[in-house]
């Protein structure tokens, strides 16, 4: 997406094609500072230190840095440890793992004196095929609010209203994002989009990140606390919800950031359609009971009881909100029910949230019977 | 309620019996500091700089402001001036107009000699009133909490746990709250109860105000952030929810802090009860429709974009949360319709949330035929 009308992505070769270069996120948002990679170690920091975050930009970062691990020495022992180093950074993100294997299995098979250029070019083609995906989730989309403009068009309308929860967005992934790829497509076909930004506490993803880069990219928007969409939808000023998603379980339950889920109620006691983008490697397929069987990961209790930003003189503070002596437990995401899901929207069309509509765009998952 | 074992109001004349004390609420809950009010003035920046805030408590401060404006002269003039700065310090609060009238109205019959001591004893009544009405919607409510306990106990529970969102406590009444009051008076019979803490963005009441107040008086609790509810219902961890309310209409829809109507529809997702504690007085019988017809403030967007709290130093600092650039909005409240409010808990019982279920406790509201 554009930064200043100048197209980027997140993860970039250096002008030397040696060095990687990436947005230190954890700046964001008040400071947009760009961090140059040049070791094993280099990128090992970037994704254990969050520098880069969200699946798709962890594992093209990984992929990455196996390139850059490969620079100090091609063997099949530096590559093997590249490999572990790398996934003991985050260790439960499915992407890393999936990039990392990906990596190993092409670069083992090729003798050491070739392994370094073919690591670049494996890393760039990593990133390249994420582009794509959402790319083509985006237009799909697109579509939809495509359909929904004209009827709020044809009603005297004169944007649609979009309402977005956490970041699944350009900044999760190396360029789109997957349920802003829509909001970035449909922009760029002159759509009239304004986005209800979800500040999405704790970590506020949403505050910082996803109203970043629409500001960046020049897509109107508004910041609201995670408390007000439900008043916004009983008054019609939302015309859809958008999310992305870290686990679609094969029936189409649908697990993302805490706070997903009370949006998807007030959506469905609306009547605002709700839809879910998600790349088609997002999908467990082994999974058939989102809320019985996603296991929700508790998160450091200090994310609640204390929040940083940016003080008066402009230095990154955390301050306490809380009273000493008060305790908090810190869940990280919940599960939508397949049922309050109008529709996921992947790289491949948009289908129902069932096992029919997923298999119906997924048929090689179908059993073997 | 107790603060450290000691019984304390929020509002209480001094040992002189001529000044008033409360407690700096805008310094909660990093600091407890208690300010004394000796004049007009300093009631008139009580209420207009939110050292204290809650209608019934705005009430009754602007009560004992006016007995603290008589300290200065006794006339008609003196009183009337006092009831119309104190009236414009918060000038849509109903408490504070209601407190106001009834200071005026009881006072301007008296001899101007007689009306100092008249207007100390009459703020303490109102005062008292306040204390009287929250302990009956307690008792009433603690009833419900008390059957409730009784099923999970015997389902092999070791706690009840109870969901509120904002604060509609001890802090903003004079004695016990409201929504809270059930929590103390169930609490003091030795039912082992939970409070899940919204932390209630964008003023974080929750966080601050409630959560101070449990942890004074002795109450478990646990902060969340407002996303987390709906998971916590999805799992079997809410019995019941009991929110407070700024307006309730005469069919039972309820106005109260912005996020609650969320928490609503996950209740009755999930099979949870849902209670609204109120005082008669804040139900307005001229509404039927809530969401139609009930006006919701605007407030600063920068309660959105920063936020305060205690840094590392013990200082209280505001830090900006949002890029520059991007906006934000601020609804207050947001309402909930009645078909998701399992019962009203008032201080003559507890009613279903409807017309008829209203005028049966309050048949003097009938209208006449």
């Amino acid at each position: 997406m554009r930064i200043h009308g100048k197209s980027t992505r997140t993860i970039w070769l250096a002008a030397d094609g040696a060095g990687v270069e990436i947005i230190d996120q954890t700046r964001l948002p008040h400071d947009f500072v760009v961090l140059r990679l040049d070791t094993l170690e280099d990128a090992e920091r970037a994704i254990g230190e969050m520098w880069v975050r969200g699946a798709p930009l962890i594992g093209a970062t990984a992929a990455y840095g196996v390139a850059l691990a490969l620079r100090a020495g091609q063997t099949d022992e530096r590559l093997d440890e590249a490999c572990r180093r790398l996934l003991a950074t985050r260790p439960t993100a499915v992407n890393l793992r999936w990039a990392l294997d990906d990596m190993r299995s092409v670069l083992r098979t090729l003798a050491p004196e070739k392994r370094l250029a073919a690591a670049y070019e494996r890393a760039a083609r990593i990133s390249d095929e994420d582009v794509a995906m959402n790319a083509a989730l985006g237009e799909h989309g697109a579509g939809i609010l495509r359909d929904l403009w004209e009827k709020r068009r044809a009603a005297g309308a004169d944007r649609l209203n979009v309402l977005t929860h956490c970041n699944a967005g350009w900044l999760a992934t190396v360029d789109w994002g997957t349920a802003l790829a829509p909001v970035y497509k449909a922009h760029e076909a002159g759509i009239p989009l304004h986005v209800w930004v979800d500040e999405t506490r704790p970590r506020n993803q949403g505050a910082s990140l996803t109203a970043c880069e629409l500001n960046w990219h020049g897509v109107a928007h508004t910041v609201i606390v995670d408390n007000a969409g439900g008043h916004l939808m009983q008054h019609g000023l939302v015309d859809v919800c958008i999310v992305g998603t870290d686990r679609t379980t094969a029936t189409g339950d649908v697990c993302n950031k805490i706070g997903t889920y009370l949006k998807a109620l007030a959506a469905r006691d609306n009547d605002v359609p709700f839809y879910v983008g998600l790349p088609g490697p997002t999908i467990d397929w082994t999974i058939e009971d989102g809320i019985r069987q996603i296991p929700i990961e508790e998160r450091d209790p200090a994310e609640v009881t204390h929040i940083s930003g940016r003080d008066p003189a402009g230095r990154r503070v955390s301050i306490q909100l809380t009273p000493d002596g008060s305790g908090a437990v810190n869940y990280g995401f919940d599960v939508t029910p397949a049922r309050l899901v109008t529709g996921l929207i992947t790289e491949r069309g948009v289908c129902p949230a069932s096992r029919r509509g997923l298999l119906s765009l997924y048929p090689e998952k179908r059993p073997h019977v």
